[in-house]
């Protein structure tokens, strides 16, 4: 069976930038560790008053085409994905291939155009949408140009305030894919829940604790349905896990959860049961209270180990340098986690052709979803590709007051007129509405 | 290779009707032929106040699983494509999904729930998800339910108040369906149009008649790139087009530029060359607008053959019965012409199996869709299952009075306490916000 993947990824941050600990913190009156220790960020993308959700991934999605040599023609599929949406009706990936097709000479009529929205999680429903797509013989031999694009804003002084962001992530999903390849196994966790939601809203409520705990529940139900198809995971077959990073402080959860699972049965819990003892089993227990409290007490003692520690460090922490730059990026949150985990498996020079990732993506509302993919050969020139880190340095740097106003210009109900904070280069751009109240852009050179 | 389509197909419709040449046209001074002729249309279906697109999206879903003996692990995708959200963030899905649970023992944890949004192609795109599912081995021997559920309402006094609206039609797509197979071939004809939107808006900004030019350019080009990879298309070979229906009269110009195009260089071009000449061609002409005028020559006097009101009322007119009597559901109304058409087979005692239907969908924004379906063994008994003509007659008749009550029962900018009209039986509705401003739901007996 041909392989099918993502064959490159390209990444455009918002051109602004919020300092957590050194404009955030001290507003707030908060120790600045809260939010570099606590959360685990450092800083939160933001767009400027010209950029959006089309414009971000519209520039991803061109930056990916121009180095990969594409031309429409090349594209058969431009899948979006995002929560925030400003039409009820019209998709984003109109939009986008309208940007795009300003800079092309063809157009992409041929292109089936979709959206798709389920919190988090949609832009890895679309890969997946995408890989099956080809695998069902209907590409004609092209690719698929997925866009997961978000501004994930809260309401001021909201407890998600610090953990916002603005960023796209663009992959092209093709046969032969030089970056990953998928697995067609999958498992699943989902269920109706409300633990964050945005009812004819542009901002979230959110419940905070329910989102935690339904975070959890979900992604351990998509790793035992996984398993059910793919197999039992061992912790030795797995070289990164990239999951879904409302902000890194979440991960260390979902790592601990997930360390657990994978070792039952294993000889690392043999190897571990003098210091901390065996896995509690269900059956041993008469009521379920006592069984919780015994896990409990299993997973803080797990933590402190010096075995569950190396793990952590060599198959979590390395897909979380991204994050901590710059914030949630919504749906495209998990793929950020995949390309950090790539990026230092190239700064450490090390040879993961053939090696695994375990993909844990969510949405809340909520689904987890859990896939395999196989790093491919061309890893290693297409993560050497990317220009991310020179993209983060060159964000500019908001002042508090600053900060005020480019969230005011991002708020749907606040009329204002917020001027630029940096000048576009080589970029879309947002640049006024047409007459129906469509959102109009342009290319600036 | 196994056939993969629809295996059942359940319509659900709003419990109210609006009665367009007795109700709508008096109030609105017209004359009723405007509606009945010029439309093409009789009635609109509308929600009653306990309704929405959860409810009737879950009621045609719980429907379809009684009807076909289904228990939530036979189901291991749900996908909803809708252009009524009413949350940006949590997908339709899991509401309907919670709905379901209420009724069934066991839970659709395992099943991936997913929200598409362009316009009115969205069901036809989460159809063609589904088939793609399967196609790429990933259902795990499950089937996939697709959920089209629109309110579509336009601001009071818009040009587009008498093409209003309401219903749900739920499919179960499934290897070796019972109703119609789906070809792997398709067309598309796509692009960035600004003919009919809802920036950050319920009801929608149109541009009326460029919206009808767009629908046909896109089916052009739709239909063109389907013939590059399925072969031309002959009109004997093609037993029903069931294209998207925004009201009948637009589908009225669908069919004519569709039956000059699939007539061209055939016998029937020949046949009617005596009565109205051979069709223009464009290298016969030196500039661009004499070949319009000729072309639009040609399609007056084709529209005025017998061989053409033949195979209209053969073809296309068997598609609009149900369309007539509700009026636009939006994403379902495409749906809607294909079971029209079934359905009209089966009132004609037809023998229909291995027969050939064109489906022809479209989205503003701009997108046409068109793929074959060939018609199974199991249609009979199928179509002979819905209710859809009881359903219809047990409408509750708006008065005038109760339509302006009814449209803002369901206007999210007014806070209106409106009664119901009719009485609930075993049926989801909708019973009031829960504390994050989540909509909730009960089954009632």
């Amino acid at each position: 069976m041909t392989a099918v993947g993502i064959d490159a990824i390209e990444i455009w941050t918002g051109n602004l930038k919020l300092d957590l600990p050194g404009t955030f913190a001290p507003e707030k009156g908060e120790d600045p560790e809260k939010y570099t220790k606590g959360l685990g960020l450092n800083a939160s993308s933001f767009p400027d008053s010209y950029e959006d959700i089309v414009t971000m991934g519209a520039n991803a999605a061109h930056r990916l085409m121009e180095r990969k040599g594409l031309e429409p023609d090349d594209i058969g599929r431009i899948d979006v994905a995002t929560e925030s949406a400003f039409d009820n009706s019209k998709p984003v990936s109109t939009y986008i291939a309208g940007c795009l097709e300003e800079v092309y000479d063809d157009d992409f009529h041929h292109a089936n155009k979709g959206e798709r929205k389920f919190a988090c999680i949609a832009g890895t429903q679309s890969l997946d949408d995408a890989y099956n797509w080809i695998r069902a013989g209907r590409n004609r031999g092209r690719s698929a140009l997925v866009i997961a694009t978000d501004t994930a804003l809260y309401a001021r002084g909201d407890a998600g305030e610090a953990t916002q962001g603005a960023g796209a992530v663009a992959m092209l999903i093709s046969e032969e894919p030089a970056l990953v390849e998928l697995s067609t196994e999958q498992g699943y966790g989902s269920a109706d829940e409300t633990d964050f939601l945005k009812p004819n809203q542009q901002f979230p409520s959110v419940d905070g604790k329910r989102s935690v705990q339904v975070y959890l529940a979900r992604m351990r139900e998509a790793l035992e349905d996984y398993e059910s198809v793919a197999g039992d995971v061992h912790p030795d077959d797995i070289s990164y896990i990239p999951f879904h990073t409302p902000f890194p402080g979440m991960v260390r959860k979902a790592g601990l959860l997930g360390y657990r699972h994978i070792t039952r049965d294993t000889s690392i819990e043999d190897d571990l049961a003098d210091e901390i003892g065996r896995q509690p089993r269900k059956e041993a227990f008469d009521d379920e209270d006592a069984f919780r409290d015994a896990v409990r007490e299993y997973m803080n003692a797990l933590k402190e180990t010096d075995r569950y520690h190396e793990w952590y460090a060599e198959t979590i922490e390395p897909t979380l340098s991204l994050s901590r730059e710059v914030g949630n990026w919504y749906t495209g949150s998990v793929h950020l986690a995949r390309t950090s985990a790539l990026k230092t498996a190239l700064e450490e020079d090390r040879d993961l052709a053939g090696e695994i990732l375990l993909v844990g993506s969510y949405g809340s509302g909520a689904q987890a979803e859990i896939h395999a993919e196989t790093v491919a050969d061309g890893w290693r020139e297409e993560i050497g590709s990317l220009n991310v880190d020179q993209q983060l340095a060159a964000r500019y740097d908001l002042s508090w007051a600053d900060y005020e106003k480019v969230h005011d210009a991002h708020n749907h109900d606040v009329d204002d007129d917020v001027g630029e904070f940096t000048t576009p280069e080589n970029e879309f751009v947002f640049d006024g509405w047409g007459r129906m109240g469509e959102r109009k852009y342009s290319y600036v050179e």
